[in-house]
């Protein structure tokens, strides 16, 4: 398997010169464009590595299955699909999903910004301060490591450019969609997007949800399986953004990319993976990313369809 | 005039009945959605009135040609047009008119919020506050009131069910075209719709456009004459929201309407007109004010058609 | 006058440089873009010219307001409100005014294809054959010729180019509001947009309406008075595709552009103005025609505002 | 399993009352819509079933992988993809997919009406009759049954109600995306979607796509694996219209609708399901269909998440 991906990694390589790096804020931007690693986590706990498996990046939209699974286990299926729909948009993650006078929850989702920002005011907590704690433990549960911390630089970045999330925000509140202070929701949002993972802790992610909720080494369950169905589901029809539906050709099995270039992918059953590679393609997944899935799925026949 | 006034008035009162005063914020529900008030300011200075015409109201969306005329004398026609365009957008007042990926300056206009409140961030000054005090200037003398005042209970009511406009504000921010603080533009903008007026002040704000730019009384000009067909232009395109065609062709003038009920009227080189009523139809606009502006036009020739 | 003309056609021959001939059809793409004329006739009926003013063209787009004013004439301002709106859609000329599931008749006006459409079907006749003769008649009154033809190279070309109208009008159809045979439809349709005019014809039709409805020359009414209005006021708000906002701003005036290069324009009770110059910028506007017309605009104060 | 099959049809006999079946051609209405049966057809070529499974039924939409297979055998994958995207549109399905100016091939794809219109240009054959033959005789070897007919009725009831199908074609004819005569090409897509099957037939396609391209009996190869993954796929993104994504995670399969109200599903490696029962919900699916295969999901573990 080590010899397999080291193969793989060297195939790809090339494809690092072919997108590039997010620079919607600065943080993002000072990231190496060449740097390209994966990491597989069997479901029986075997681990596998190639590359730069071990460099730092922050979650961004990878958050966004964490705060869905949060919200599920807080309030519930039918709670969640009340406030905010599944279906994919046909529109890139920051879309204005709104007509003139409407805001039609169908076309929200909890994989696109709008839908993940309802998300963190559905977790529960008696402030915004207990509810991104409980995420946090969530998080350490899922990436197999309880240290995690938040990119400090990314976060204050975040925050201070979040201009476009703050409209969509405002927009939800005056829909009385969101009811909470916007500050605090986006504050909430914006340290979500900023942890800190490895391409280890994404392919630990996966394995979770590969196992439908078990963690790979001990086999313990964290969260009921329906739960993970449900998460790797929305995964496949929207988690690559706008680019969902060609992903579901060519590799065929559930994954969520974020712009710091990391990309979380689940083989049901199988195995979950890691892959970091920041430069991006124009609707922001990471280009040799999604090439290594492509090649390691005709290898391994992952493709679920 | 006069009686011919009060027969119109008359004769139009029954439509009060056939709208619904604002409600969107709880002080403009307040008001009495039976008034019925027409004012009239002939172009040599001569009044003519009828009802309830010295009933106060703010001027919300009426003051969206003051905040563009007092960025046209501060910067001129070009940066302005630059900024934002002057066509009609086919869309109600608050509309998100962003698409996917672009905010586009051509779909912008200054007669709806968007635009306006970009127009905030044109006027000159070296603080915000110095800019609404120079807005208020230009109001006292297009009103004809150097005592002008902002109803408070309505500024708080409009900041603090501010969402919409939170949202078109960080939306204009996250693609540039707004620079400053998103708040303080913000409470500028919900100040100068707060301005407190009567049908008497609108009308003579009429007869200065009317005047092209000249005061009814004293045949003093108080700003260049391409300025007040400027906006004379703009009030025929997109004065009365996308109800604007259909004034055209029933009403014939320049006019721009507000959701407070008012009407600001202006027959070029003969008038100006204004009119209370704040019982509105879908769009936003009065319905006796439109319905007694179409017979007024008819009874005297009035349409520029 | 005729110097005037003369010495403002010079100062805009630069212009006809500076944009190019429709070229969607390829009979229109042949035209002379070099070609720049102008035609005045007064509301007494006096005419002054420059430049090449008998060149012939085809009515395009400038047959709208024909094809609205033989809908008034036949079924009454009422009728053709219920069928289609007048507000400016903010949008091109040919767009797709429909959602996902509707079609909204408030989106759709006579000056945009899908609403001229809908009028070739609202005009009386017994056959389609009868339609057009009758559509012939009233503009060879507007242009002052009984003897104008249709392009017979134009009126194929278009006809064999014609699947975006074709798009439009089963789009109309699936919605219930066109009932006809389509292709029927649109042979009246394509006919009457090869109508064939030049300068002095446009100018006339300018005259008339300016005169709300009489002969510049025998001071004949033709029309009642309040269709010219109805007619001028929708020429005001949408006359000019999604640039009739600057237009009202820079020349003031009601007035309509077609591809050919055209521009027939009214200036109430005092004018009407026939422009050719093939050369269009984006929207379809002829450059060098608008050009002129706001020079002629601000020379003779025409602007209405 | 014919035990299991009974029991779920009465469970979900009730909801057939919950729908009501498609009536935009009359044919379609006349169908009885408390009708339900189910299908399954094993891998290795076991057959079950309960309820009204024999009576037969148009295939409408779910002749569009049918298309698109035989589309990919004729051209490979990638000339599709330079034609059509792969993208849920977040659209229904006879969506206009275009914007102002552009109509962008990333926003069709082959399970919306303007994509499967384009697959039937992208079928290789002399004629249109060829064409249809061709894809006839595939047909016939997905449904395993080889003496298959067009239901005229209906056939000449698309064909007359089919403005809005007119209307999209010329739209992709304007664009340059379709350059065949319009009624030829609609001829033959009215003719594919008026193939009659029965829930037998479905189960025999869902079994060959399950199996990766092998009839379920013979296990021989009539096309390619990876065009079956690519098919399931699709399917699973955009089979069920705008509720793709919801289906995705309560059932969790591939499978595609239409508005005759069968369903056909692939459990990959497993099974495949046909499904019949007209009531429809407001997206276009069978509402007892989708509870019934809900519950065989949960019954069977089928989902693949």
């Amino acid at each position: 398997m080590e010899e397999l991906l080291e193969r793989l990694l060297e195939e790809c390589r090339p494809y690092t010169t072919a997108g590039k790096a997010a620079d919607y804020i600065p943080e993002l931007a000072k990231k190496d464009p060449s740097a390209l690693g994966v990491y597989v986590i069997g479901s029986e706990g075997k681990h596998s590595w190639a590359g730069d498996c071990r460099q730092p990046f922050t979650l961004q939209s990878m958050v966004k299955p964490i705060l869905l699974l949060q919200a599920l286990l807080d309030n519930g299926a039918c709670a969640i699909q009340s406030k905010v729909g599944v279906e994919a948009t046909g529109k890139p993650f920051d879309a204005i999903n709104a007509g003139e006078r409407t805001l039609d929850s169908r076309h929200i989702n909890p994989m696109v910004n709008m839908g993940a920002i309802v998300m963190c005011t559905l977790i529960h907590g008696s402030s915004y301060e207990e509810r991104f704690q409980r995420l946090m433990k969530l998080t350490g549960q899922l990436v197999g490591d309880d240290t995690i911390t938040i990119d400090q630089a990314v976060y204050l970045s975040e925050k201070s450019h979040g201009s476009k999330n703050r409209a969509l925000a405002y927009l939800l509140k005056s829909h009385g969609i969101l009811e909470d202070d916007v500050e605090e929701v986006l504050d909430c949002y914006f340290r979500a997007c900023s942890i800190q993972v490895d391409c280890r802790g994404l392919a630990h992610m996966g394995a979770v949800l590969a196992n439908r909720g078990r963690l790979p080494d001990s086999n313990r369950r964290i969260f009921p399986a329906p739960l993970a169905r449900y998460v790797n589901a929305i995964l496949m029809t929207c988690g690559m953004y706008d680019g969902s539906g060609e992903f579901a050709i060519r590799v065929g099995i559930p994954a969520k990319s974020g712009v710091s270039g990391g990309i979380m992918a689940v083989v049901p059953t199988r195995m979950g993976i890691g892959i970091y590679s920041p430069a991006l393609d124009q609707k922001g997944n990471s280009v040799a990313g999604i090439r290594l899935l492509e090649k390691l799925s005709q290898e391994l026949y992952l493709s679920i369809f």
